[in-house]
């Protein structure tokens, strides 16, 4: 999916060197060159890194799915010189698995980056459509809340301690207007786009791109070379999360800025949150703030409806 | 503007008699039949009147613009059995203001009802328009001050104790969501659809129409003849609260029932305001919470302007 900026007139200046500017930025209401506008990137990409105090070289594993944000994470994370390992969980959805697998090996590849790759389907005994096939109505909370458990775990397993991820100003935006919208107060407080590890089973998590929008995220891809997966997930569509996004673009586009405001807004003056205390789930020891852990719970559920859908004489 | 709803089929039925359904509100995941949306409609408005605890015969001041939502509160009031009279404020924007003010005179004149007419140049000393020409930017907000306290002072005056507004769900719901992404917490506090008058000389204000969409406005005015305005205030164009509402409009069409959830989800557990402290204005001598009230304070800075503009020789 090249992503095309809009061709700026000749006499438009760079914001930052006075150069001859290409790329227009409404919502910073400024235009870059290209080399400026990798100073902004990567100076966003360090903003976000400093709230954790990460310092240089540590080892961070970067969950990779082929899309934009994660790819642009990972490349940014390496420019910074850090230690990184990509990390893919394969749900097998078809050809948006299998495109999306190829994404990730194109760009590791060609940065000679060393990656891991685990299937759903083998860590949990149930793949995506597997459960879609079970469950009804939308999938991509279930398919969240499995993945976030598992990245957690697979990070542990080998060996890091701090797992990054490629939610952009655009996800964080929008899931804030979801949970105001919703009025769930709770959610609002604890939404933070860096987490010190809260106990030594859950790795530190990290948003390095929380301070950037999709659309300079399409630009950073275009200009490095890098390819996405150029399909969508063809699970998500109508998801809840892509309509708050869609209402915020509208009022981005009205309102140039209000949308990074509005985030920011939120998350200023917030301090880290902390530790909390968690206990162990009764059924594979992992740590869980409930009885059992959401892994075994949605696993009990769907082996349930297994064991209900099968004839009684057997 | 008659607002013609979409048609439903032969087999619909209204979801409270069920005899044929005529009016499809999506928002209710419901039809009705033209009897039973006048009960909807006079339950909806009675449940806003009830927080307040007016009785019958209770004489209001109904503010009215000669739009759908101040004439179809006005109708509602007096269905209701309530002593009311019109309050006017002529604004003299062009044919906008001629046509509204016809709107009122018909809509009065048919039913038999009495109204007050003031011009804002008469009670403030400038119109709109002449403020328009001394202020940059957007005028909304200052005009829709004004009204605000000069329906308070001529409620008072005209011997009323209680103003109702045409504010409906979706004014209320709009300005919510503005307050919320621009993370005006103390406003979000503040918004209330009734509120007792904190002292002698402010009414009691009322906002009958608050758990009403201006879908079900619309549909009200059609069914019950009320002819509105049919222009837009040439100055209100590319309002902010215009953008809130519409992105609330977006979400809505994508998940019906979430506006209306939304605002009462905000609105659950409020209790009433309780009354504050306020003092008296210096120059003019009304309630107000500061030094100056803001029609003063607008005044001092229109005079000053124009005390500016005059040559130095006069």
């Amino acid at each position: 999916m090249p992503y095309s900026f809009k061709q700026l007139p000749p006499q438009a200046k760079c914001i930052r060197c006075k150069g001859q500017a290409e790329i227009p930025l409404p919502s910073h209401h400024a235009n870059f060159c290209r080399n400026c506008f990798f100073h902004f990137f990567k100076t966003a990409v360090q903003r976000a890194l400093k709230k954790l105090k990460v310092g240089p070289k540590t080892p961070i594993m970067v969950a990779v799915s082929g899309g934009k944000d994660s790819l642009a994470t990972w490349e940014s994370l390496n420019e910074l010189g850090f230690q990184t390992k990509g990390l893919y969980i394969n749900l097998d959805i078809e050809e948006f698995s299998s495109a999306s697998r190829q994404a990730i090996e194109r760009f590791a590849n060609s940065r000679n980056l060393n990656w891991s790759e685990y299937h759903l389907k083998e860590i949990f005994g149930y793949s995506i459509l597997d459960i879609y096939k079970r469950m009804r109505g939308k999938i991509c909370s279930v398919c969240g809340r499995l993945k976030r458990q598992f990245l957690n775990r697979l990070t542990i397993k080998e060996g890091f301690e701090i797992v990054a991820t490629g939610h952009n100003l655009d996800d964080e935006a929008g899931r804030l207007l979801g949970n105001l919208i919703g009025n769930r107060a709770e959610y609002v407080t604890k939404q933070y786009p860096y987490l010190p590890a809260p106990n030594p089973y859950i790795p530190a998590k990290l948003k390095p791109l929380y301070r950037l929008e999709k659309k300079e995220i399409l630009i950073f891809c275009e200009l490095k070379d890098i390819q996405p997966v150029s399909i969508n997930c063809p699970l998500s569509k109508g998801a809840t999360s892509h309509k708050f996004k869609n209402a915020l673009e509208y009022l981005e586009k009205e309102m140039p800025g209000i949308k990074r405001h509005f985030l920011f807004s939120y998350l200023k003056g917030k301090s880290l949150p902390t530790n909390e205390s968690f206990g162990i789930c009764k059924q594979c020891g992992e740590p869980t703030y409930a009885d059992l852990c959401s892994v075994c719970n949605l696993k009990n559920r769907l082996e349930q409806k297994d064991r209900k859908s099968r004839p009684k004489y057997e």
